[in-house]
């Protein structure tokens, strides 16, 4: 069995990735996501392991020292970070996991597995971002403004993804991406366990 | 418009690549296929230009000494060869041209131009290509083990290919291949255009 993918989906907030992620994942349940490791305090209802891996924040520092982590990011006065461990075991049991994640957290990834397939996802105009940004209706000029410089600036890092797949439609963005993850399959340099057994068994018919 | 792709696909004889590839033609008209240049003569009802291009050996030959071919091969006493300019006129406009070529000839456009889709069809076993090419029935025992010698030497060449294809069932193998082929149109080197486009409008946005 070869190892799983490690998918890394970024894209603009107003792209509209979140949908389209969680499209994938409904026509592709078998698709893992990471469990993500905090220093906050669990809510009602949330388990250890399922949800969140919770640690104090003397822990994660500590986590990070021994570069324990994919990624990690401050938000709010808490931390969180992909545990490298968790995804690199899921990996080598041939699951596929996915990681939705903002540019600043797949730059981090990548640096530290670059077999991973980072996948940017735009809007077919920077007009239609905008229009989508609009439509929320919760945004100031001021903000409104700043969230399309940072998806402008975003821009100038795209050659660190290896694909562009452009949300035209949902359905086609996430057609786009089930092809990836089945191409991604076929790429040669994942495949060298059913090279290894052809010439095994060439070798068995004495060629 | 970006440029279409060219897809080189390979694989021993009995891998089953020339009913992947019709098949894959019949659900994929678009996908169109290079006109070969050779020195054999017409035979009824081809057309030049169409069925082939007609050219006299004198005339292959020059073509050969002015580097016009992506790949040519010499074959029971005629030359036949892809022709650059035709493959990448077709490509420019955006169309896909598919080559399904033997191993040399794909070698050969590898070095002229890495920017094809080089794609490598295989039994699911070594065995499953011995029963193949035995249910022919026209094998002799040497010409079996010729052929099946062929195969296995041709995988040691296999890292000039971008995709390892296993034609486990039909429908299968041309779903990966279609799924290559969306999959490469979403490459970030293949998206130019699109990033050139995204980057304008920003700065026409005062960004």
């Amino acid at each position: 069995m070869e190892d799983g993918l490690l998918l890394v989906v970024s894209g603009p907030s107003g792209a509209g990735k979140s949908t389209v992620c969680a499209q994938l994942r409904t026509e592709m349940p078998e698709l893992g996501l990471s469990v993500s490791v905090t220093t906050r305090s669990p809510r009602a209802g949330e388990e250890e392991g399922i949800n969140y891996f919770f640690r104090t924040a003397e822990q994660f520092a500590q986590m990070q020292a021994n570069d324990e982590f994919l990624e990690s990011a401050h938000v709010y006065g808490n931390s969180y970070g992909t545990p490298k461990q968790y995804v690199f075991d899921q990996i080598a049991q041939g699951k596929d996991i996915l990681l939705e994640i903002e540019m600043q957290g797949a730059l981090q990834v990548k640096r530290r597995f670059d077999r991973g397939v980072f996948i940017f996802v735009v809007p077919p105009t920077l007009s239609d971002l905008k229009h989508r940004i609009l439509k929320r209706g919760s945004e100031t000029p001021e903000s409104l403004m700043r969230r399309f410089s940072s998806a402008y600036n975003e821009l100038s890092y795209l050659d660190e993804y290896h694909y562009l797949v452009v949300n035209d439609s949902v359905d086609l963005a996430v057609e786009r991406i089930r092809s990836i993850i089945v191409a991604e399959k076929c790429r040669m340099d994942r495949n060298a366990r059913l090279r290894r057994r052809l010439l095994d068994e060439g070798a068995d018919n004495g060629v």
